[in-house]
């Protein structure tokens, strides 16, 4: 019940499609999706093998509550070994894509292998059909979606596939769905593009089975209403998430022009005002909000360009509308690298749907290569003719377009700022934990950002755990280990459940487990529940252990460490990481060196 | 084309259902059904394991021209590590199941493990099933079918199944499809009911794709013309099989009471004359015939029992039509137990078909535990008080009831022939070859027959390859071995196109060719098929040796080495396979110890 109790396997490489039993005592351990699909992860495959090589498995996991009535009930997650970082990654999305795939009957689809010739994968309920896609290679996401669905003759088809960038294998492409939304951290469509997989089409006619249908429907209202009333809520329905602009730049913790500066003038022209605001010609980068299946929230904002304004790319597709700007994509693309043109924010954020790339790694990557080029390392012969200094915004639209289509200077872009900066030799200038590019956060600002950065099992992370008000409280080191730790587990959890993790702004662990509980079979108390999310922490540090990361993993950029903050609430500070992280591993009970004791690991049953 | 180019995997331990594409090198190798799917059992399984432990395979194989308009292409192979026999297992069958088991997209169906409930298997197209089959234990095959297709309210759903003696193990156990038809010696049905599986219903709607659609239409044409106009396909059409009984009443081949004679006083009551009959009351046994899918020849019988005649069992059901003698059926039951009464032959027929068992294997144990009664070594009460003596027609219809409820004596004759014999003291008088039990002919009459059975990889048979006219024409063992060798590399080829062995009184090796090379993708010429049939050969044979078995294995009975023939036109002759065998291995080349050299491997691409 919730569970289809069944998942599917393909493997590319000989085109072999299976289905077996979900292992129900794996889904009562680790509830579903990013948890479960962690588990099969780790006992399919080998933490060691190259994350582009054939040998790595790509996992496309619904949790027992996605595809129900509950809010946020669309999410899926992608869990692989990431090419960015070497480390788990693990992406999750919303849109359909994952209700269909659970109402085609799977709770998981684990990819092996690799095609020897580009293919997608057709999916409609037990219809599971390995397809050529070479008319495909080369297409962008939004030519994807329309060509299958031209070819199958099939409208309601779900499709999640990965851009140019995937194909080449620029190492932070992302896997788009439902044309707006993405998986989209730690390279997990480079992992798809590796096995020559452009991709998955779903229709599901099943629907989900829970337990307790009448309890459900009532416990899914209570919580509807609860979120309703939020003011959270209320403020992401309302402005999206890039109401955040003003709030980091008011507490100086907006990492401006690769982390020189923690505040940005032109803040206010790509944030959620600057997205409503009526230009002199009448533009309005804002048409609407967008909701994601089941989502009673809708943070997703469509957006349009002032085609009489901008003209870097004469595109006309692009004057239509399509995924406006949430707050990460608008302060890589924006203070970041110190751009101000909503217009070519936008702009380059299309470019990064289209092309399949994460605009967080991206924004960051060409944030690491302005301030070379500004040192003089990087020259204008590397960037293609190019003048690559902070604040061009046509700079950002054309090296987005590169990097996409892995053109020029596009292809040393397309490797991630940890690369690009060791290939020009300042690893320093980095901005980012385990190869992954640090979101919108300055975590000398807000330390427990800082250290859950640090420890994120993904790389840099602001999604895997949630210290955000204890920060805003005390700007020190003090006391945020345990929230940290608590809040990752937390996270853990609800990202294991097919939900979002943005209702949490209105349901702690009750509201959570009453959920999970009426949905699935079995007793799901609140400790239960919480004590799957340790577990799936657990686990993604023993995989990241056995690929070979170690505690010295667990660290930031020395300008966060050494460089006292410029500016803002926070100025002179230096983010306390040394002081946070032995508490941390004392909260985890781990070792000093980052090691789950062996009694932490029987305690979770993880021996 | 031709080909479905998928084949079907389904582990009964696990769950776990997948396909994959079909191994094309393999297919133009092996051409299909049985050849392709002894390469398939080869490279899927130990020849070492137990055949009824969860490691042995179980494979349901079609060939290129199953479900075709070919004539006659309604076969279907189950290959298998026979438990019978512990060497390897083939037996084909008609009806519709395998047709539409290629119609649903499968060439080849998997089958591996064991299930830990009992359970059986639901296709249609894509959709695979394991469902509980609790309900079926201990259900008939017909009781199975009909319980199936209720359950699914699918009336279109093909069935093949196992009875009682399958779940329980019964040596011969078959697997019957279509209620009438069976893949039913050297017990496939047992090694279904090891793994727990009671049923497979598939329905196909996928039809199949030639290469030359107007080629195969115009050869298919013409090869059902000829066979219209053959002789023997017409003797087969109005007499069916059991018109044998006369001819080898005539010629002194009739094996009666376990070999004991030759030629059988009663043999024209259960004949083809005697199903013709009317007696005395009105009866006929005789309904009428009936074909499989696809087939121009119609040799089946169907034929009810005389109810007013008939008190042994008073079971209404079978006062209803059901499948009439064959010649191997009436064989076994009458001259080889020494019954005369039709009624009762056509009953224990219907017994077999209804609990699952191979009626030549169940005759021949009985004529053994019969001759041992005889002896006094076997008593009353081993046999539950049963009269065993030879020709007691209402022992035969007990006994093949207990044995297909695996109750009482029916346990030991459950053992088949060989075992019994050996627990009883007395192995020579086991009729058969690797533990399989001999068909309605005897090799010191034919002797290329008794070449045949020695040499055959699934124990003694008659269908694995054809001396009949040599038999005929010369009743000594000189010039055997070269048209055994020819034929039976003749018949694997048959036996690996998804046609039947039958119209070869019509098409010889360019008939075949000619509907191979229209439906197949490729250049099939007359030198590359019959080669795919001697690769089958010596597969199975390598699979054989791998199993453990040796030259001493390709030997006959005592009785037919040594006894002289006590009449007919053989009379006084003994078998001379101690002529035919050295002069055979050396045709196959073949070592004297029955080894295929190193040269015939690497000619036959085997190595």
């Amino acid at each position: 019940m919730a569970w289809q109790r069944k998942i599917l396997r393909v493997d590319l490489s000989s085109g072999s499609v299976a289905t077996e039993p979900l292992n129900m005592d794996w889904a009562f351990q680790y509830i579903g999706e990013r948890g479960l699909a962690t588990k099969y992860l780790w006992e399919n495959m080998d933490p060691k093998v190259d994350a582009m090589s054939p040998e790595n498995v790509l996992i496309f996991a619904t949790g027992p509550l996605t595809g129900t009535m509950a809010s946020t009930s669309g999410r899926y997650a992608v869990i692989t070994k990431g090419p960015l970082t070497n480390a788990i990654a693990c992406s999750n999305s919303g849109g359909k894509f994952g209700a269909d795939l659970k109402y085609a009957g799977y709770d998981l689809l684990l990819l092996s292998g690799k095609s020897p010739q580009p293919v997608y994968l057709h999916i409609v309920d037990d219809q599971v059909e390995i397809l050529p896609a070479d008319e495909l290679w080369g297409r962008s996401v939004w030519e994807t979606e329309a060509w299958i669905r031209s070819q199958q003759q099939n409208p309601h088809l779900k499709i999640a596939c990965i851009g140019v960038a995937g194909e080449r294998g620029v190492y932070y492409s992302c896997i788009v769905n439902d044309l707006h939304r993405a998986a989209g951290r730690s390279g997990v469509g480079a992992v798809m593009g590796s096995k020559n997989l452009k991709a998955i089409a779903v229709q599901g006619t099943k629907g989900v089975t829970v337990a307790d249908p009448k309890k459900f429907m009532q416990v899914t209202y209570e919580m509807k209403k609860l979120l309703e009333n939020d003011p959270g809520r209320k403020g992401l329905t309302k402005l999206g998430t890039n109401a955040m602009m003003e709030t980091m730049q008011e507490f100086g913790g907006l990492p401006t022009r690769n982390f020189q500066q923690v505040q940005f003038d032109g803040y206010d022209k790509v944030g959620a005002r600057g997205m409503r605001v009526r230009k002199p010609n009448g533009h309005v980068n804002l048409i609407t909000n967008k909701a994601c299946f089941g989502c009673t929230i809708a943070c997703g904002r469509i957006a349009h360009i002032d085609k009489e304004h901008f003209t870097i790319v004469n595109r006309k597709e692009y004057w239509h509308a399509s995924g406006g700007l949430e707050y990460e994509t608008a302060y890589a693309f924006g203070p970041m690298v110190g751009v101000d043109d909503i217009d070519a924010c936008t702009f380059a954020g299309f470019l990064m749907n289209e092309h399949g790339m994460d605009p967080i790694s991206f924004g960051v990557t060409l944030a690491a290569a302005m301030e070379l080029y500004e040192m003089g390392v990087i020259t204008r012969e590397d960037t293609d003719g190019v003048e690559l200094n902070f604040g061009n915004a046509e700079a950002l639209t054309i090296m987005a377009e590169k990097t996409g289509k892995y053109e020029g200077f596009g292809q040393v872009l397309g490797l991630g700022s940890k690369r690009l900066c060791e290939k020009y030799g300042h690893p320093e200038l980095f901005m980012g934990v385990k190869g992954q590019e640090f979101a919108g956060y300055d975590s000398r600002a807000l330390q427990g950002m800082g250290l859950g950065y640090a420890t994120s099992n993904r790389g840099a992370c602001h999604l895997k755990h949630d210290t955000f008000e204890v920060d805003m409280d005390d700007q020190s080191g003090n006391g945020k280990a345990k929230p940290c730790k608590t809040s990752q587990d937390f996270v853990a959890m609800i990202d294991s459940t097919g939900l979002c993790l943005f209702p949490a702004s209105a349901w702690g662990t009750t509201e959570f487990q009453q959920q999970i509980d009426a949905a699935c079979e079995g007793d799901w108390n609140e400790q239960r529940i919480l004590e799957c999310g340790e577990r799936t922490w657990n686990l993604e540090r023993q995989f990241n252990l056995a690929a070979g990361l170690t505690a010295a993993d667990d660290t930031l950029p020395p300008r966060l460490l050494e460089v006292p903050a410029p500016g803002g609430t926070a100025k002179g500070k230096v983010c306390e990481l040394d002081k946070m992280l032995p508490e941390y591993y004392a909260e985890r009970g781990w070792t000093s060196e980052g090691v789950p004791t062996e009694h932490t690991l029987n305690r979770l049953g993880l021996t």
